[in-house]
């Protein structure tokens, strides 16, 4: 019996507690403790102290950016960039993200306008961004998927030729390069997410970066909810402060960076290796860059090839508590509120379409090992040898 | 010479380090250290973790309420809830709150109306809401101001008698009672703030508190950019996540209320016997509640009693290094975006500008003793006493 090895039907699981999606590399303890009885020591918690303004310093040498505006998490950071850039109407968007993109469009007053992907690097479809573009329309927002990027020069040029402005979501692709230069720098302004899943991490948290002083004027007075120092025309605030226990943690993960980097390349290098020998699972790999930080490792999954439906796959997995996942599950079209709001994209974006249906997240980062990394694909293989008596016995 | 003794006018400062407003009550480092090492260990760090579910239960017990749900500020607290009551057009508040109160409506897409205050109790006017209210308001937003609250029984009367909506800011008002009941069951739902400013710590966070099952199920589901567990019909959704961190924090915060309301109302009590015999100083009694968290000492300042202006006595103050401030100045309908965008309130709100012209917050929480007390008010005293003096010399 082919089945029997697997946890779906009785066995024991391959891992004994939940492996996770997500980076979450973390300091030491002793690194830890330093940083926080410091902070406790200042008694000082929040609101530009001094271990934010270090982070903000060292962010802004990192990346080689003028500004680096740290905030509480990204959908912060991404509506204060919508209010500070002035726009209005709609925007231009890939449907292929997180929630947090178009949300903070709809908060920000403003509607997206979904555009489909490429079928190859997943990025949004540069040629079909020009036929979205009308009277109504302010604004791209560029997304730079998975450690890569969705090749910023060429819709720099096409946004300045239509006389329309432009940023970034950047969660996915801190420290990554385009062309020797930090994403960061590209558009008006970026957004990075400091989660606890990302390579970059304060637990929670973000950063808003641009080389426009006015710009960065203008959300440093959206930021607290109180307007800056030297106040500056705006129309919104918000209380987007990030605090100094979120700072000790971000400084310590840049510190880290190059380590975690260096790690997740070579997970990722393993993980490559493995999979090139099972039929149906393709690696999609970081592009645009030549520099990734190979922060998630995600696959396409030919089910014709592989034997099984990616949501058979994930549920396998799952049993050996591999938590695989699907990502930006149904696309942001497909998904309240815009489903309903904006029915005019639902059939409109069949490779996003394509792509929900089959991409596959698997862990990578600080909880991974080589050899869970082996074990994670040998039971891949052993799901795909298996896949016909999986499938008569899942069916039963 | 009278002027000689203040800083002011080059004497030494009467504190050595600026004393603050704000509570900043805060653990011990053991506290702190065993709560950080468990999360630290957990490696668990956001999102409806093991202490923030514990937070959540324990601030439902001490409120006696249904649902309290944690979020990452009060600001964004307060955006949820506009969104998940379906609020829409105008919402009727005071002028005289914190920025957050009409900016989370400006976020949500919705219009406030701006009401004044009662002269005496400096809470909303609620004879003047009446002749607020048209077709277009869909709600109000009571604030609970300064450890008091604005009669949440007579609005919740009169909003039911217009078929509108009800709910509160209580970022001031967290442990208070009215009757006997905690405030957070009031209207359908309350907001607090745990600012480290605020008896209740998270350094930064907060809570929306409902008795209302729906209404918890929409918030929950708005509150991580993912929707929750139980997907319920809502339209937009926000990062507003809790960390493990600031639940902590609140965590110990909570356990130490009793002692830190206790301090703080010592305090309150000291300042009033010595301001009481302070001409033009009238202390501000929370009012509306039956237990207070003596969580701000205001007065209001009576210029021609007290013989010198408010933001000049603020100066003298500053210099002392005792950090004494303004509250809600200019007030919301004289800020930005408002005074331009709804300038039909510039005039209307009499009572609301004089407490902007008047009001003065003097420090009271963890940072300040009962000797401190003492001296900020001998400088206050000798302030008065000296104010023709301070006058013609600040003049020169």
């Amino acid at each position: 019996m082919k089945t029997a090895s697997f946890a779906l039907f009785g066995a024991k699981p391959a891992f004994d507690k939940p492996l996770l999606i997500g980076q979450l590399y973390f300091p030491s303890w002793e690194r830890y403790e330093t940083a926080f009885r410091g902070i406790f020591e200042r008694q000082y918690y929040n609101n530009n102290g001094p271990l934010h303004e270090e982070l903000e310093e060292k962010l802004q040498q990192f990346l080689g950016v003028k500004h680096a505006i740290c905030v509480s998490n990204a959908t912060y950071g991404l509506m204060m960039v919508a209010d500070a850039m002035e726009l209005s109407g709609k925007v231009i968007l890939p449907s292929f993200s997180f929630a947090a993109s178009a949300q903070s469009l709809s908060w920000a007053g403003l509607e997206p306008v979904f555009c489909d992907i490429d079928p190859d690097t997943h990025q949004i479809a540069i040629d079909q961004i020009s036929a979205l573009i009308d009277g109504g329309v302010s604004g791209i927002m560029g997304v730079n998927l998975w450690g890569g990027a969705c090749n910023p020069k060429a819709i720099a040029d096409l946004a300045a030729s239509n006389g329309i402005q432009l940023y970034f979501d950047s969660a996915d692709a801190f420290g990554c390069t385009v062309d020797g230069v930090r994403i960061g720098n590209f558009g008006r302004a970026e957004v990075f997410s400091f989660d606890a899943t990302k390579i970059l991490s304060a637990t929670e948290g973000g950063c808003i970066c641009t080389n426009d002083d006015d710009l960065a004027a203008r959300l440093r007075s959206i930021r607290p909810s109180y307007g800056a120092d030297k106040p500056v025309n705006i129309v919104r605030v918000v209380n987007a402060r990030m605090s100094e226990a979120q700072a000790a943690i971000a400084l310590m993960s840049l510190e880290d960076f190059p380590a975690n980097q260096k790690n997740n390349e070579a997970l990722y290098r393993l993980y490559e290796a493995q999979l090139n020998a099972i039929p149906g699972l393709h690696l999609v790999r970081p592009s645009g860059v030549d520099f990734s930080n190979y922060q998630y490792l995600v696959c396409r999954l030919d089910e014709h090839e592989f034997g099984l439906p990616r949501d058979l796959l994930i549920e396998i997995l799952r049993a050996e508590n591999v938590v695989a996942r699907r990502y930006c599950y149904p696309g942001m079209h497909r998904s309240i509120p815009y489903a309903q709001e904006l029915p005019q994209y639902l059939d409109q974006l069949p490779n996003t379409d394509s792509l929900c249906a089959s991409c596959i997240q698997f862990p990578i980062g600080a909880l991974v090992s080589a050899q869970d990394v082996e074990r994670i694909c040998s039971i891949l293989d052993r799901a795909h040898q298996a896949s016909a008596e999986i499938h008569a016995r899942y069916e039963k």
